[in-house]
């Protein structure tokens, strides 16, 4: 099944022009040498370079009894261009190492294998390279990708957790909570919205809500040296997180604040930055003010209303 | 115990300086920001980039029963490093993402890391980010790692599989066969002959051993579209292909030719060069040119005594 693996995603990635026996400019022009040899070569490119890295497994981000293949190949590699645009880059080449259970059918992994494509291709990345095995054991999908911070951006040295600043307001950029719904294999990576604000405003700081709303302000605000006062009301909860709590003894609130998965981009900006976007319908629509970074109780995240702390929660992976 | 190691890989790599709070003038030249945030950044290089990833898995690569944590962690980069060196690259930048078992404890996964960062450290390469979780199952370590062509190379693309030419010498780098005895656990990449070869002469073709010589060399010549001859008596054969054979009732030779995870450098070159080479004992004692590269019997690989078909098979990972 291996080698059977390997000549068909050989073969797939040359259809869609990646492959190193296609014609050179048939090649993006950063990648140099495709898939098929010991690595992949990129050109040497005058921009600052992002790295990253996820793997999901498993019964652990996915159950491979319930979620259809391709869902989990658009998820493996969904959370790393997450990643990416939260630290206000371009996605560019990926390299996907498929450990694969022995049952697993030479069908579902070519399903699995597109669905990684499809989504890499909708995003811009190409996938170059990476590796797979089979064993007795559950199925993990490790993807490492590169990005580049664009030339004409704001925050030439990318987006960090560690820039917020007093006074900064926190800003989401969509609904959250209930994710465990559906949501964690179906969403977005928000991209073009990373894309849209590196062109307009600077960000002071910026993550991706993988572990939860308060676990990931948390990050944030520890490694800025700041504190954080949260306007609950504004807070957009999801439906999901509203249909998850008639049954979880949670309410929609707490499923907004600690549930994770959601990878909505978690951010600081001036007040300033924050009017520029209100004569723009599209981020009106999408990004939401939800309290403000201040320079006293370091570390903390209080509820701005009742002054209680907000203790960070979130899943786990294991 | 995934917070407490997170922790602890940030506190570990900061001691090693490439954390994302020392100053900036800690990080190595090519790091701007190291691990702890969604993503690494590295500083844009005006030199060709190469990657590659590999993931190793209980009871496929290694025992967990059998072997020691820090040797799995020294042979996770280590086979990376491999493809490096057989790209003819210097290694730069790392991605190290854990799956451990539930039950693997605190001190088994600093022990593992440590193993990782040790080899990283002593090749000149930086673990730069990464992921972990833990689950029911194996243990799966997957690594990604760049590298760069050097300026002052004879082949400033990169070594590729593909560029094997009629009339060239086919060289190996060491001893072959009966890896499985312990040496697929211990060996050293390549990476220091590389570089030295990269001086010194032009390489053709390049791979490293990881799948068996016959399977390895099928690659090339495939890649390159010519035959290949073997001097089957100039094939240095290791002791422990010796040590195997009283067991497994395989030939020395045998485990030689077929045999995986050696890790020596498979290389086509000029006579020429490889004269230049005879000068220096350093080269004359490790390499070993053992058959040629011919224009005939495309694809196939040929005993030179016998004009018998070497059929390529090796360890298939699963």
């Amino acid at each position: 099944m291996e080698q059977k693996l390997i000549g068909w995603i050989e073969q797939h990635l040359k259809e869609h022009r990646f492959a190193d026996d296609a014609p050179d400019s048939d090649l993006p022009p950063n990648v140099v040498l495709g898939v098929g040899d010991d690595g992949a070569i990129l050109a040497a490119r005058n921009l600052p370079q992002v790295l990253v890295a996820d793997s999901i497994v498993d019964q652990v981000h996915f159950d491979l009894n319930v979620h259809d293949v391709s869902d989990i190949g658009h998820k493996a590699i969904a959370v790393n261009l997450s990643d990416v645009a939260a630290m206000g880059a371009v996605p560019e080449s990926a390299l996907v190492s498929l450990v694969l259970p022995r049952s697993f059918t030479f069908d579902k992994a070519q399903r699995l294998f597109s669905g990684i494509t499809a989504t890499a291709d909708r995003f811009g990345a190409q996938v170059i390279g990476g590796d797979t095995c089979s064993h007795d054991g559950p199925l993990v999908i490790n993807v490492s990708l590169t990005g580049r911070i664009p030339c004409d951006s704001n925050s030439p040295h990318g987006w960090r957790m560690a820039g917020a600043r007093s006074g900064d307001l926190i800003v989401v950029s969509g609904p959250l909570g209930g994710s465990i719904l559906g949501r964690h294999l179906k969403f977005e990576p928000r991209l073009q919205l990373a894309s849209s604000l590196q062109k307009r405003i600077e960000i002071h700081a910026a993550t991706d809500i993988s572990d939860s709303l308060s676990t990931d302000l948390s990050h944030i605000i520890r490694k800025s040296n700041v504190g954080a006062e949260l306007d609950c009301m504004k807070i957009p909860v999801s439906d999901a997180a509203h249909e998850l709590s008639i049954s979880s003894g949670e309410t929609p609130l707490q499923h907004a604040l600690h549930d994770g998965e959601d990878f909505e981009l978690l951010l600081t900006m001036s007040e300033s930055s924050f009017a520029t976007l209100h004569d723009d319908p599209g981020f009106d629509n999408t990004l939401k003010a939800i309290g403000r970074v201040v320079d006293d109780h370091v570390g903390s995240i209080l509820n701005a209303a009742t002054f209680e702390k907000i203790v960070p929660s979130g899943y786990e992976h294991g």
